[in-house]
């Protein structure tokens, strides 16, 4: 990587990773150590900036004070400009309702020279994520867009299956009625056993535990079902068994640590 | 993480991530920091390991030996036993026709309470790379798997293109044949608009510029093309647009660096 301080004719949108252990270490813990899972280049580019566009303004302050321990921030924390970015459209996608005038506004600095740092609350802004819609308006205004190397739990759940990982689709969160949720799940079967396609789905961690439930009662026996809980943690795991092993056992998950459920039809 | 030299009842299999740069750097160029892509955590579990599973054996050997650089390797290079993945069926998946016994050859030294550390020659194993099928014999036996957080070529991409993130498929590589080509990408591109989802293709780098320009003229032109080359090198690049202001340039990619081509339909 080569970024400097120095402004530039225009600034960049970096892309910083976030750690995977929101709301997930019980309060007055120790934290885990950053440099476990984001790489040096991601702290450094963190550091250096003085411009943010933040999911959320608490926890970025929160994730740059771990930041500061490691590559001391090259602004005090209270001098940093930090921005929040608009909240999407229910169901995701590049948050077309927001005015375009919205995302001028947060990419002015950059427009001005300086680097903007986008960040979301755990792994990379956009990926089953908000800041999607800035990246695009980056685009749009000739802002270079540079995403910096970080922990995805999508891609750890994934690798760590041991399922198709040539062909795979993310398909965010399953509708929370259980009849809908249940023909959802079957429709997803189906394309998986038709594409030999991997399914990822996602769920609010309260809902872990009914969700692979629904997963366990609703997939056929040999479909292989893979749940990831924690990656990253110290208590992290991953699973994958045939569904007709999965309903020999109990199924209860955490109800405060992410989780990620994947399935190949057999 | 918690990891230990010491040998465990059953030793785990750990998910380790490769760089992106391989290929990229000319010859007698200096190699790119580790540390910018890579965690601290990644660096240390790779250099306690003594057993490997590679997809290629010289290249891990040069991993380590850039590994050992920044975190000293716990048994000299000469001692380490690297195994070599058997070739995935054209395809990708589960490698099924990879007899059982074969994953179990390479999963002894785990059942015997030895750490064994996948690795793939680019990324995360197992993710548009080899790896998947030992992943699955692991978690058959009991093996405990571990995937570890590193760079991923795709999820980059994704970040970078402002694209929808909360849905989105790989699909791994389009036919090379033209005819067959331009019809996949149609049907790709109905797909995404069907489902708002972003369509992820890889190629074999000395084709990326052919690919490029077959995306170009085949898409429609509201649709958003998203070109990413090289992500975590030093010249590495996104850029995102309607496919209409893609045909007003000549595009044209460098023929010895990954690239990864994502839309989303208008």
């Amino acid at each position: 990587m080569t970024e400097s301080s120095a402004p530039r004719a225009t600034g960049r949108l970096l892309l910083i990773p976030n750690t995977l252990d929101l709301g997930s270490v019980p309060e007055g813990s120790p934290q885990p150590d950053l440099q476990d899972v984001l790489p040096m280049g991601a702290l450094q580019a963190a550091a250096r900036l003085t411009h943010w566009v933040a999911e959320n303004a608490k926890t970025t302050r929160a994730f740059l004070k771990r930041v500061d321990a490691v590559s001391s921030l090259q602004t005090p924390l209270q001098q940093l400009h930090i921005e929040v970015l608009p909240r999407p459209p229910k169901g995701g996608g590049a948050a077309t309702n927001t005015p375009s005038s919205a995302w001028e506004a947060l990419l002015a600095p950059a427009l001005q020279g300086h680097d903007v740092g986008l960040i979301s609350e755990a792994g990379l802004p956009g990926v089953a994520d908000p800041g999607a819609g800035l990246v695009l308006a980056a685009h749009r205004a000739g802002v270079p867009v540079l995403p910096i190397s970080g922990p995805s739990s999508l891609v750890l759940a994934l690798a760590g299956s041991g399922l198709n990982g040539q062909s795979f689709a993310f398909v965010g969160y399953l509708p929370t009625d259980a009849a809908a949720r249940s023909q959802r799940i079957r429709e997803l079967e189906q394309l998986s056993r038709r594409q030999r396609q991997t399914q990822l789905v996602i769920e609010t961690p309260y809902r872990n535990t009914a969700l692979a439930q629904a997963l366990v009662q609703t997939l056929q026996p040999d479909t292989l079902l893979s749940i990831s809980c924690g990656l990253t943690l110290t208590d992290g795991w991953c699973l994958t068994h045939p569904v007709s092993r999965w309903r020999q056992q109990t199924v209860s998950l955490p109800d405060h640590i992410p989780a990620v459920f994947s399935w190949l039809a057999g």
